[in-house]
């Protein structure tokens, strides 16, 4: 029986260090209402949240259930070559698809759950295949899938729950099975869990399904896990670290570890009732970049697509302007390591990375907040006579100087709107330092 | 292991060969299409009968798929309790309700079918159990309950398949808790067995569960049983034998069977296109209980509500009259025994059932068609001295003489239509027989 | 400017009094709930008639209007042809299709209400042309309409009400348009007209189109209309007298008249909550038949088809069994004519017609019940030594005797069912009589 | 009778020249499809567009109507006060809002469109009236409705276009009275109309129409109109000219025009297969304002609701970055009347409007693109020795000196982006020019 320190003691593939930014994507039949979140169903019928259950008196027979938004779920729009376009400039190298929320409906044509996945009701298609082939078809993204062991109203769930856990008949016929089927029938190169916080890995057998995953499975040499396996191992074993949803803890973490945010605050889902005011802007988004690759992790940036397979605008605006800062200010960001320090001593909104090269070590500086008047104080890079600091995306000679105290004080280049590398979030790459 | 031999050993609990006359009800999720037959699914996607293929193509867009129409079974008329009346004028003495048939919807809120249940989706109620409470509450009708052990397309299944049946996924999840689930639930006094044909029935164990259910089950004194446990069994073990539908085998049978039919000659499920042309009339139904009772079977008479949950008049209708011409001429059916013939020897649509009583044994001749001249020449009974015979229904003297060549010579009495005691199928008692 | 005098003085076209049977048809969006009665949206918003007002809150989101229900009048298994077949069947001779009830949807594809009618919404289909053509290239029926003048919810019906009637601008831009276009395009032999009742004819200006009806519409020669052309005319002006829905006076009236009534006896339109017994059965229709056409009156006998387009199996049931009733007794209905008396003198429940020819007059009397002692005591008939007596459909020679106080005695023959004529409603053609 | 010069002579009320700015708004059946364009129903039927044909057969089935779609025409989100808001803080003075489109859909409860309005079917609710309500009780926005004279598909039209426009009967029965009805019920301040194309005037009785809103209706004197009252007047007659849709002349007119133009670059209604490329920005938007105010024109900038009723947050951007544009820059663009010269003689992308006050008068030139070199050469403005220059939302002083061969010079000011007024479209007041 495998242990979660042997589990642990399996290096990260490489490539996931080396990503950073990936891209979320959470779409079911929750999308089909798409009304309040992904939670739609339990808070519905589980905490009976008012304003849910309002607008289903308002709009809903009576009898309506949940299972009957399926055919509902119609993905006529679903173009996964088109969403592979907007993925890929996003600048993103990982995504990770919601195969199976805890509503237990398949996304893909699951043997394990007759007439309650894609092919069978709804789309009438295999939503995970095709995005699988379209994002290995036309890009280098990596392609992961988000699976939720447990669901709220599987009733053989409820029924091992009822005994205290200790029947595992909804582990034995529903969440190993379908894991297993997941790996051998698209390879993901991430199986990022969820659905764990009820009870400990063992109910989960999950230790049995890693050590199948890490030593015998199609896709051992090169999949990454989350952390959540069980109530009593997130934050602790597994892959990278999830810990809680927008994790984001603002100090370097000992493990490799992900922030996984949306771009609406409200939803991982497709949410009608989102206002313009409830998306992250580019500020928003940059922060989160900055604050979180200093700190070791990697940002997964969520997005829900609608009922009928659309990314929509407002998406796919902050997405490709997302891609744009990266296009630019990637070097600072893909493949970087964090540096000695995470943020700056003195300057808030000042977050590190480095790279270190045969010439040395290059830091970056990535500046959320322009500087009020025109001058960055950095309390922590210690420069030498050889230092030197340029913009990423500006091809200009950064002026600066010592600062009193030690550190730099570099003086902002007035650059006209036209030649500014980006509107938001400068980068400057700072080589020849003594740190 | 339990073998067919010590199975076979246990005898039929008494009510049933008492009961004689049952109501078969089939409704699911076929009744929302409504088309063609219960069969719908795969004569659309299997068979690919053109006219199915057709109807769909001009009704519903491309992409509709069979679970799409789970939502629109609505059942927003069923009333159980109306059922009930219904079933019980109908003078039937159990119904065998479909719990779930070869698209594999369960009828009642399955732990094994999670949202393909009535529960989940379309009814948004518990179908079968609101039926049992009524017919137990409102009549002495025994209840009964049909289960399909395969589906046509469930992925289990068909996995076990393309194993040549070595695995039993399928059975293991889903046909097995299923019926221990309903048998534990429910508490059916009749299991009527169907999709067995394909397998043999070690891939069913199906022995196991009837010695669970025979044993140790809370139906083990009065549940009965049919023969279909495997293609290798029909007809030969089990309870009473269905063998094919609609068997009519017009002879004496060793076992106990059972002639299920359908009043619409063409499908078992509602049909919308059905045209009045299609229903049996009460001469085709005396026909097939006087033909299979004095035969030694039962017959269990099949109807199918409609997705919004009613039995239509014309189904009434037929029911009532059956009801009503058993009223009448019940004392040759119910609890009867067949006769030494079964059939005249000289007559044509005559059919013979007995009953013992302590004064003798009384024979009833089923005269399906009225004589053209207004005799009936019996060739089976041997009337003695102190043979009398009257016409069930009529008060009048009923005038015979000995047959030129043994039997009787039956004068019909010539009644004025406000004193006929029925309008189809009149039946003699006859005592007093030498045999 | 015609007057009612003149339009009066029009002889009703022969073909009318001759044909006495006629089959009413109610089809429209009220079919798509089909539930309470035709009258569903007046009872639902108007009267708000509890029963309906529940069935919407249980069945429907709380926005739904009426006229989202016409997108399911899909009529996709209507098929003229059919229905022509069936009413062929039923005996009758003409047909009268609802072309628009009350609440205004035009089964044809009318220029005067875009999108509320069958050819934009809903069916897709011109229904009233389709039954048009197959009556007339498949059977000899005469082909009518049923129009509603009036509508529950037009808002320039409304408005005209509002304005006491003043204005006429309903009437102007919608009834009469209508009405010109139906009978240019489908040239019907019957206008029956309907929701008349509010106003008097000047609003409607119904003398004006009776008098283009009349003598120059393309049905000058054959049309006949009823009497609902205003508050002020019904019962006494117009074609044949329809007076009350299920008019049937008992006595012989001085204009010609018309009983319409229907099968199912609480609505006109398809009514899925109809139980066996709210349906008409034979006994009911055969005294149906005798008592109006006695009475100088027609039938018109009403069936309700479904929102998918069907005449339901319990309906075609009815139509052939009075098809049937017809073909043997229809001597005694079809182009014959009242009698000196309606209903005899002495017994109840018989009915007279009479027919003359060359050689004398025949006397039809259809007696409904069976006498309980075989003797039917006739008093209107006075017999004369050569007067003849024979039963309808039945070759043997009919006994009879002068009555006590005159009249007839008839002796009921005793006929075993296999040769009985029918098994409701016998007629007797009595010739020779000196009345 | 009156005349086109007469109706002419009237001068336009002054409050729509100073607003500038109006959102259009496009809403209706089509928003249910919401697929190529509010053209859907045409493109379909009419011009059989394949990829629309292609559409409706991959996602509905054969017989589906376009009135068919009316249903789901939900509206559910619709708060007409969140609209409200959105508007007002786009900084437009007038909305413009469907109240007809070419499809006859009534997004008011008409008398005139019964069952095809959204009071009767779909949203059942006045979607004119909130919208109005909410404008007038929450915003300074003068509220204007389109309205379409023609509908493609009406009968009475389409009989009178057989007739060659002989009868009027469409007129008469639909477009008069409706425009009298929405004017009476909403009193709006602009009618923009619309579908005049195909015929003149004089079939549309437009001039009659005209004179009552000018001199009796109840919006006699703030009402503005357009000029599409039929083939021969468009760009010639009326209010404001239209001419064709987005319309942009570039030159100074003599009369007052407005420029309709669509955020969407290919629609007018809500578009579901809209990419983010579709979507104007805000230097297409920009430019947009600049080149049409500086010749005269009213800007009209249209948005498509969803059927659902929502503003999507994609058109919510673009709302609220133009407010925010329009908040700094207003001065220049509000109440301004053309300058001496509409763009630069020399610079291209530059476009000038002006104000007069006591102190003289202040040309504003409004810069689209920042210039590659930072300096701004300028050719219209003849400046004196007392001229000054300042940038709106900037407090700095501006260096400019006269160019070589007449006009300016203007050094951009290097300001950091923090302090930067916008980040496009820099607008110059420039006082004390000779010009």
């Amino acid at each position: 029986m495998p242990t979660w320190d042997s589990l642990d003691s399996r290096p990260l593939p490489e490539w996931y260090d080396k990503a950073k930014i990936g891209i979320f994507i959470h779409w079911g039949v929750f999308s089909v209402p798409s009304f309040s979140s992904e939670w739609f169903w339990e808070q519905w019928k589980g905490q009976k949240l008012a304003g849910v259950v309002d607008f289903m008196q308002k709009n809903y027979p009576p009898g309506f259930t949940y299972a009957d938004f399926a055919p509902h779920f119609t993905a006529e729009f679903y173009n996964a070559e088109q969403w592979a376009d907007i993925l890929e400039a996003s600048g993103a190298k990982y995504v990770v698809l919601v195969s199976k929320h805890h509503e237990g409906f398949c996304n893909w044509p699951s043997k394990y759950s007759f007439n309650w996945n894609a092919g069978d009701v709804g789309p009438n298609r295999d939503l995970v295949g095709e995005l699988a082939d379209a994002i290995r078809n036309k890009t280098d993204i990596h392609f992961g899938m988000y699976h939720s062991m447990f669901e709220w109203y599987h009733p053989l769930f409820l029924q091992d729950q009822a005994n205290n856990f200790k029947t595992q008949d909804f582990v034995r016929d529903k969440t190993l099975p379908e894991l297993y089927e997941i790996v051998n029938k698209y390879k993901p190169e991430v199986i990022w869990s969820d659905g764990d916080w009820m009870v400990d890995d063992t109910y989960w057998n999950a230790t049995q399904f890693l050590a199948w995953l890490y030593n015998d499975s199609p896709v051992k040499d090169k999949v990454c896990v989350n952390d959540r396996w069980g109530k009593n191992i997130r934050c602790k074993h597994g892959g990278f670290l999830n810990c809680n949803d927008k994790y984001n803890p603002g100090t370097l973490q000992k493990r490799k570890w992900e922030n996984c945010m949306t771009i609406d605050r409200y939803s991982w889902g497709y949410r009608r009732n989102a206002r313009f005011a409830d998306f992250l802007d580019m500020d928003d988004l940059t922060k989160e970049i900055a604050t979180t690759v200093s700190c070791g992790g990697n940002l997964l940036v969520n997005i829900g697509p609608t009922h009928d397979g659309r990314i929509v605008p407002m998406f796919e605006e902050r997405l490709r302007q997302m891609g744009a800062w990266l296009n630019t200010n990637g070097e600072a960001i893909y493949e970087s390591k964090p540096w000695t320090h995470q943020n700056d001593t003195v300057s808030t909104g000042v977050w590190y990375t480095s790279k270190k090269s045969d010439t040395g070590t290059s830091t970056y500086a990535i500046v959320l907040d322009w500087p009020a008047n025109n001058q960055l104080t950095l309390g922590a890079p210690s420069p030498s006579s050889s230092t030197t600091i340029r913009m990423l995306g500006y091809e200009g000679k950064i002026d600066w100087k010592k600062g009193p105290q030690g550190g730099m004080v570099v003086q902002m280049p007035i650059i006209s709107i036209n030649k500014l590398p980006s509107q938001y979030a400068w980068v400057f790459r700072i080589d020849g330092l003594n740190n």
